[in-house]
């Protein structure tokens, strides 16, 4: 694998990346769910970085113009939300600005899915789902991949990934126990988190919105390998501190708050895996 | 009393609920009020159930197919909202799968209760609220029951509840200082919970997701008595350890993660009063 | 200045104006943001207030007809809920009753402007934001002051708020590192709350929800600096527990909840600055 990836795909460059995103302090645009909405804005707080919640196909493109980052996320979704979507979409690519697509729940509805597929084709930076939502948005893309199946890890997901990364041009990100980070060329494994986070609602979501924040500062596979990295550490450094799921959103606000280059050495890995079989 | 009575409404019987439901992990689909969605997913995550929110039209009723319980909870309704109600509940009824309705609110505007009194005729295997809804729902529905007042107690709402149960077919709670569940004949009493509940927003909102979540793995009356055995013995733990309400969403979901047959034992009472004068 | 000024804008009449809040426990109707609801629902439980989430033009006005007050914020607005809010403070102005204007994002789209700029004609008691939405509202009014700078403080929209006061009639307040409120005559600063204060979402919003439950019990610009000094005395108490942002929520509920004359008297001060250059 080149020098070049090994350099900037590396925890020093995700704690690098959120030094910067710090000092930028971008504003993230967020058209989400309605129960992502809270934790989203506090998480992208806690890094550094200014939320804004805009949905409205009135002004989710005027505002688009001045963010600097655009999370859509379909889980509570619903016609006036999808034409908001659109309309912000269509200003960040006009624009060039980055916009990350959480695919919540696709494959379970066919709205919900012809939802995602037609988001997917308008160039993303980044998706990032769990291991059913890529199987499934891959497969009704066209782009090949596996069924779904809810219980499918991560790594099953992994040829669906690539295969949705190659035919979108996003980079994919597939979070599970490992997250996998790939752009159909490049494999990326990043470890970090903890048993308690899929105990607390939308903390994917909130990831997903940590994204779009990496992504006005870096470019897509770098952003999405750091923010992993970056957010996995947190999520371990707070679970490790609790016995129940009630007190992790504060604590991983606060970790995400405090967290320096020590930290996330200690709680979270990268690993290249490209061109290697997996 | 009945044997049968004795042995299905009673402490034991409401923690092999509990196990149960940890075991199905049930995929519970609310259509509920923006205020009380993350609570209401989060206390589904830690009984060991599966939440989601689908609330469009679009997909609420394909969605349904695939739920284990239905919750629809009218809190900050409106017309697409209630339209996708009216669709999920129609799947549910159509697949003899069970619903839960939480009428919020009801008898505070005309169109609430008109609403409310819509649902409640569709079937819902349980009914929900607190005094005041119970009785302005049994008034409006024709039922029978007293007007309403905002200093009902639920002992004053027994009466309502029993008419609404008999003309519903519904079981009915009525949740307060002790809670009330009836099926129109047998009447049973749970204590538990604590003074400060009130104080945080949306958590009566979250025990109607609980009755959802065990009436997928019990019938409707034993489902709603160990709903709020569990539940009211899980705020009483969260409840002690505190002194203010800031921290008791957060204790409350500790406490449902960590609830033993021990701790329900000690922070919570069933009591069955069929047939006695109350 | 008047002896009366003195009397009634003070941290004496700050906590007496909390006690009678307590006393009556307002219906305080909310029509604001997806992200703000919880919060505001649970400040508003904290301090003694009932708070509700009714937002339909189906039922807003009818509701409004028994709230004590009513609190518009426009953070995540859209056509059907500018409906729903057109409708409620028609019907608050037909009864007299006091309603607050969070113009939340004023200045950021076109839309969102025009909409502030529309309600702000409406009559409210109180308008509440930060420099940046207050300075921007007078600008688009008509009623003067400069443009907007997301780097405005508080003490450079001082001129706007006064403008804006004396064009609408409404009480206006800009918070920030110190809080102003004005009537358009007397000038007030009111000291208080926490450096955390601006990570967490949604503390501004909760606080415009706060000024309205004031509002049902005192005069506009009285209500306003009460709602301000303890407000803010809670939330320099819940910051001085904590070193980082995510359990500002629960402790500032803890707080409001069990906050008294001494501890207002310790956290918060009030200037009344009238006739003064400033």
């Amino acid at each position: 694998m080149s020098q070049k990836a090994e350099e900037t795909l590396s925890l020093d460059a995700a704690f690098a990346a959120l030094v910067a995103l710090r000092a930028t302090r971008p504003l993230v645009q967020n058209i989400t769910n309605y129960v992502a909405m809270t934790i989203s804005a506090n998480v992208l707080l806690a890094l550094g970085a200014s939320p804004a919640m805009v949905h409205a196909p009135e002004e989710s493109a005027e505002f688009a113009a001045i963010s600097n980052a655009l999370v859509v996320n379909i889980g509570t979704l619903s016609p006036p939300w999808v034409e908001g979507m659109r309309r912000a979409i269509g200003k960040m690519r006009e624009l060039g600005k980055p916009w990350v697509l959480d695919p919540v729940g696709c494959g379970a509805t066919a709205y919900r899915t012809g939802i995602a597929v037609e988001l997917a084709a308008l160039g993303p930076a980044v998706i990032r789902g769990n291991a059913s939502e890529i199987m499934s948005l891959a497969g009704a893309s066209g782009a090949g991949g596996k069924g779904v199946d809810s219980t499918d890890s991560s790594d099953a997901a992994l040829d669906a990934a690539r295969a949705l990364a190659r035919d979108t041009g996003a980079v994919v990100a597939v979070t599970g126990e490992t997250d996998y980070v790939t752009d159909g060329t490049t494999l990326v494994a990043i470890t970090g988190g903890h048993a308690l986070m899929p105990l607390s609602t939308a903390l994917g979501c909130a990831l997903s919105a940590t994204v779009g924040a990496f992504a006005s500062v870096r470019p897509p596979l770098e952003a999405t390998v750091a923010a992993m990295a970056v957010y996995g550490a947190a999520g371990a450094e707070a679970g490790a501190r609790l016995t129940g799921p009630g007190h992790l959103p504060a604590e991983l606000l606060d970790a995400l708050h405090g967290i320096d280059a020590a930290a996330i050495a200690r709680n979270a890995s990268i690993r290249v895996l490209a061109g290697e079989a997996v």
